[in-house]
């Protein structure tokens, strides 16, 4: 199906699982999927580093064209593969501007979210200040009630975007599933906890669950009591 | 032209420039353009919060339509005015995919040079370190020497994504300029510099050029050593 194309990702980064996601949908099953281990530093070798010279993954490469921002890539296969599998980008126009809106808005949440569950990954040990990270953690709390406000004025068994799935879907999902495998309570977010279900039975999103998270079932509790 | 257009927006802000850049391209001049100040938080004001619960700017309507993410906006207008004015998504599969990338890779851009230029308006007065701010900017100069690369590949008189002016200008430029503005050097980035006076002679940047730059032409010197 898709053996003209390679994939060089690792488990529970949300983007390189927005890419799996995009070409779940796109129906490209088949493709050359090359998990690395970030223990490992994998994503720093010569294999990502001759497709990526950013030395990062998602690394995703189609016969000779390189596509490595994971939201590129998904515009990319959209554009490529319009009419296979499922259509992520609406024709209607209010339809449309709403899926580019909250796609994009998903940056600031992911931003957001990494800022406060991987703090210590990327503030060096000697400048870590519990100031930065209850800030950060206010931040994201604002955040996340933006969210589930636009989940609760859609109503219940709606998507990111509206009635439809959509692009924006594949690219913030990844973010959300990431907030509670870090202890996010369904409880106080009902309206994201109730998403996140909706989602998880999805082929596209079984099919390209973090094998890590499958594993060890138990994930982290950073985000409890937010 | 485009009366049922309003653009709420701040001067110097790459995200506002982003979006006034496409509708000068998309030949949507004529909307309605407020302009609104900082430094009186206007951007915190009713009028932007009526359109953008996020309280920032660019906040942009078209009719019903509200879609406030600069990259969203965009995109937005291209879809919606796809014959009229610049074609700024190209046909070709291989062009596409440099378009998206570079695109996507112009976000990476941005977040570094504001980690730098706007490190003390981001992180509070008894938090600012000198050696976050040195890592930084390190930081920085790996990623401008990506797209000064980036560019000498391409050769000389090509525009961010190939020899033909695509969307990729129109989100990335207001960072390059911003660069400049705060004192980068185009000796030691000359590819940049070069780009960066090719596009200054384009209508849809003179048209668009931020007015307080205008009326002060010198720019900081932040970044006149790296």
């Amino acid at each position: 199906m898709a053996q003209d194309m390679t994939l060089l990702w690792g488990s529970g980064s949300p983007p390189c699982w927005r890419v799996m996601i995009a070409l779940e949908e796109k129906k490209l099953q088949g493709y050359n999927s090359r998990l690395l281990s970030f223990d490992k530093m994998e994503h720093k070798s010569q294999q990502v580093l001759d497709i990526n010279p950013r030395g990062q993954v998602p690394s995703f490469k189609h016969g000779n064209v390189v596509v490595n921002e994971s939201y590129a890539a998904c515009f990319y296969l959209e554009s490529r593969f319009k009419s296979q599998g499922t259509k992520l980008i609406p024709d209607g126009p209010e339809e449309q501007a709403l899926m580019y809106q909250r796609m994009f808005e998903g940056l600031s949440l992911y931003d957001k979210l990494s800022a406060v569950i991987f703090y210590d990954y990327y503030v060096p040990e000697g400048e870590r200040l519990e100031s930065a990270l209850k800030r950060n953690t206010e931040t994201l709390v604002t955040e996340l009630k933006l969210w589930e406000g636009y989940l609760e004025k859609l109503g219940s068994g709606s998507y990111l975007a509206g009635k439809d799935f959509t692009m924006t879907d594949v690219v913030v999902f990844p973010t959300v599933a990431t907030a509670f495998r870090f202890g996010l309570s369904a409880g106080r977010y009902p309206k994201l906890g109730a998403y996140h279900a909706l989602m998880k039975e999805r082929p596209s999103i079984k099919a390209s669950w973090p094998p890590h998270w499958l594993e060890n079932l138990k994930g982290q509790d950073t985000l409890k009591d937010i």
